[in-house]
C-alpha cells in the first residue's frame, strides 16, 4: 500500500452456531482445546498493520470472552455487546468508533473496515490486504468462492423452479472491506427489515451507500466451521500446522550424537522441518525459539545417562516458564538402552511419569522413548527407523492419556 | 413403499479432483487407507431394495476400480467407462440399462434410478428412500440443502451485481432420483453444450423432460468431500464411528473378571456401546459379531497369565480368519501385573511385539496394557479410570506406528 490507511476489523460473534448441533456456540468450540474465536484472532493478531480488532459477543458471553482474550493474550481487542440479529451486531461494532462504548476506552474512527467471521479461523493475511486495498479503491471489496453446488431456486410448492448458471455466482465469503463511510452509512440507512433479516454486508453497500463492491477470488482457507464435520477438519489443519517443526536436542556424548543425526534423517518424510541442536545452545527460551524464528511445538531430547530425564526436565522447564502454550507441546524424551548395561526399563518410566505429570499442568505432553543401542550400524538405523516413526505418530496424535508412556524402538 | 419398484443407481466418479490440490482424484483418496469411493459403495450396499449400482469410471482408473470392488467385496456393482463431463459420464451410466456394456453382464432397466455422487460417502438409506419414493410420485427429486454463503451474481468486470436471497435458494445435492425414462428422455434430447458445460440433472430433467423435481431437505450428511479439509473431516468421522462398539473379553479368573467389571464401568464415559463377555463365549467369529449385531472394531483382552498373550492370540486369530477388515481393528492386549511377582515386563512387551507385529499384516492393531493390579479397591480404580482412558485413546487414535507397544497404568 502506498500510503498506510488507518484500517480497523469487526467480527460479529453473537451467533448461537445451531447448524453445529450442539449447545455451545461455534465459535466458543475447542479445537486442541482453544476456542475457535481465539484462533481467528490470532490470525489478525499476526497482522500489524490492522489496529483495533471489534469483537462483537452476546451479553451473556462477554465474561467468557474476556477470559479467552486475558489467557491467549490477544492484543487490540476491544469487545462490545452484539445486537439481536447478525447485522444488528456488526452495526453495534461500527458504531463504537463513532460513538466509542461502554466497555472500554474509545478506538479512533478508520479509513478501512475490514468485517470477519469469528468462525473463519484460517484466514491469511494476503487475503485481508486484498480487501483493504480493494476497498480504499472501490469502496467495497469482499471474498468469494466458486460455487461447491448448483444453486437452485424453489417454487412455493417445494419443487424446483430453476437452476442458476454456476459460472456466473459465486459463494460470498469472509473477509469483507469496507471504506468506514459506505458501510457506517448503509447501516444508518437500511431498514429494519434489512437489520432483522438481511445477511450481507456487500449488499447494503450496494443498495444504501451505492458502492459496487469489487469480489475477489479467495484462497479456500476462508472457509466458515458451521457443521461439526467443519470442527473436525480445523482440528486435522491445527495438528497439522503445529506439527511441522521439531526441534532435536542432543547433548555432545558420541552416542547421543549417532542417534541424534539417524533421527534427523529419519524424521525429515514425517516432519517438514526438522533441525538438531546441541543443548549447551539452548539455555533460555529465546534459544529455543530462534531455532525456527517462531514457535516450534515439538521437541525430542536424548538424554545418555541411563534412568535419568535430565535434558528432556531442561527442556520442559523452558517451557513451562515462558508459558508460550497457545497449544500443547510435544517433548518426547529419548533414552538409550545399552546391550551391556543392565536395562533398568521401570526406574526410566517411573522419571519421565513423574516429569509428564508435572509438565501436563503447563499443557505440555512428554512422552519417553526408549532405544535399544547397538553397534551395528544396519540394526542401529532400523531402529532409529522404529524410533521416528514413533515420534511422528506421538507429534501428530498429540494424545493426552498416553503422556507419561515409555514406548520402546 | 406399497410395491417395490426396481431401483438402481448411478454413480459418476470420473472427476479428477482438482479443488483437493493433489494428483489422487477425490475419489481414490484414503481414508483410514481405505478409498473414498469405498465407502460410498458401502453405504449403498447396506440398501438392499437398490438391485444395480452403475459406477461411472475413467478408463485409466477401470482396473483401479475393479480392485477396489474385489478387495471390500462391494456387490451388485457394474462398471462402465466415463466421458469427458460429469453429464456424458452420467449418460454412459444410464445408457447401460438399455443399450448394455463390453464390461459384463447385461442390467435391467429400472422404474426409478438414484444418481448420487462417489464423493459423498456419509449418504443414509433414510434419504435414498424419500428421493426414491417423490421420485415415483413427482418424476424426479432431489436432496437440497440450506446455502451456507450468500450467493452473488457477478457482473463482468468482478464486482458485485446483486446478491441472492438466501431464504429462497438452496444448494442443490445428491442423492437425486428419477423415473428412468425422465432422465433418460432428458439426456437423449439435451444439446451437447448441456452435455459439456452442464451440472445439474435436475435441470436437465425440467428443460426436456418437463417434470418439475420435488426438492427434499437433506441431513447434513449428504455432504460433498471437495477440499483436502473435507478428506479431514472424512476421516475423523469414520474414526469417530468405527469407535463406537468396545467388546471387553475375559476369562472366569477372579482377577480378570474384578478387572473387566472397572474397565466396562469406566469406559463408559468415553465409548458409547461396551459390552463384556467371558472367552469362553467367544470361540468362533460368529459370537465375536453376534455381541452388537454387526462389524466391531475393538477389542480389550484381559490375559491373567503371566508374560502371555494368549486370550489376545485367540481374538486376533478369530479376526485374521474372517478378513471383516474394512477398517483396522483394535486389540488392546491387557496384563495384570501382581506384586508379589517379580514383573518381567520386557518378557510381555515381547510377545506383545510378536503379536502385534503378526496381526499387523491382517490390519488387526494390537497394544499392549500393563495394569498394577492392586488389593486395594479404591487404588485399583484408580488404576482402571486411567487404564480406560488409555485405551480410549489408543481406539480413538488408531495409530499403526504404536502397534506393538505397552502401556502402562
Amino acid at each position: 500500500m502506498e500510503r498506510r490507511p488507518r484500517v480497523a476489523a469487526v467480527l460479529p460473534a453473537g451467533g448461537c452456531g445451531e447448524r453445529l448441533g450442539g449447545c455451545t456456540p461455534k465459535q466458543y468450540c475447542a479445537v486442541l482445546g482453544r476456542p475457535l474465536i481465539s484462533l481467528t484472532l490470532e490470525a489478525f493478531g499476526r497482522v500489524g498493520w490492522i489496529s483495533d480488532i471489534v469483537v462483537v459477543v452476546a451479553a451473556e458471553s462477554v465474561d467468557l470472552m474476556k477470559t479467552i482474550v486475558r489467557k491467549y493474550g490477544h492484543k487490540r481487542v476491544t469487545l462490545v455487546e452484539g445486537g439481536v440479529t447478525r447485522h444488528r451486531s456488526i452495526f453495534n461494532g461500527l458504531r463504537v468508533f463513532i460513538e466509542g462504548h461502554s466497555l472500554g476506552p474509545a478506538v479512533q474512527t478508520p479509513e478501512v473496515v475490514i468485517i470477519h467471521d469469528a468462525v473463519r479461523p484460517f484466514v491469511e493475511e494476503d487475503i485481508l490486504l486484498q480487501v483493504t486495498q480493494s476497498a480504499r479503491q472501490h469502496g467495497a471489496a469482499g471474498a468469494v468462492r466458486p460455487l461447491v453446488s448448483t444453486v437452485i431456486a424453489s417454487s412455493s410448492d417445494g419443487c424446483l423452479d430453476h437452476s442458476l448458471e454456476r459460472a456466473k455466482h459465486r459463494a460470498s465469503e469472509m473477509p469483507q472491506a469496507f471504506l468506514f463511510d459506505v458501510i457506517y452509512k448503509a447501516y444508518l440507512q437500511c431498514t429494519q427489515y434489512d437489520l432483522d433479516f438481511g445477511t450481507e454486508c456487500l449488499h447494503l453497500a450496494l443498495a444504501y451507500s451505492q458502492t459496487k463492491a469489487k469480489l475477489l477470488e479467495a484462497p479456500p482457507d476462508v472457509w466458515k466451521v458451521t457443521y461439526k464435520r467443519d470442527l473436525y477438519a480445523a482440528e486435522s489443519i491445527v495438528k497439522e500446522r503445529i506439527s511441522n517443526h521439531l526441534c532435536i536436542i542432543t547433548n555432545m556424548k558420541e552416542e547421543a550424537i549417532q542417534i541424534g543425526f539417524l533421527l534427523h534423517e529419519n524424521l525429515k518424510p514425517h516432519i517438514k522441518h526438522v533441525k538438531a541442536i546441541s543443548s549447551s545452545m539452548c539455555k533460555t527460551l529465546h534459544d529455543l525459539q530462534s531455532i525456527f524464528q517462531g514457535q516450534c511445538y515439538n521437541f525430542v531430547c536424548i538424554n545418555v545417562k541411563e534412568s535419568d530425564v535430565e535434558e528432556s526436565r531442561k527442556v520442559t522447564d523452558l517451557l513451562q516458564t515462558a508459558n508460550i502454550g497457545s497449544y500443547p507441546s510435544v517433548v518426547v524424551s529419548v533414552h538409550l538402552a545399552f546391550p551391556e548395561q543392565s536395562s533398568n526399563g521401570m526406574q526410566k518410566l517411573t522419571g519421565i511419569r513423574e516429569l509428564a505429570k508435572e509438565a501436563q499442568q503447563s499443557d505440555i505432553l512428554v512422552y519417553g522413548l526408549l532405544i535399544n543401542f547397538s553397534k551395528d550400524e544396519s540394526q542401529l538405523q532400523g531402529r532409529a527407523h522404529e524410533a521416528s516413526a514413533i515420534i511422528a505418530a506421538l507429534i501428530k496424535d498429540r494424545t493426552p492419556a498416553l503422556a507419561g508412556q515409555l514406548m520402546l524402538a
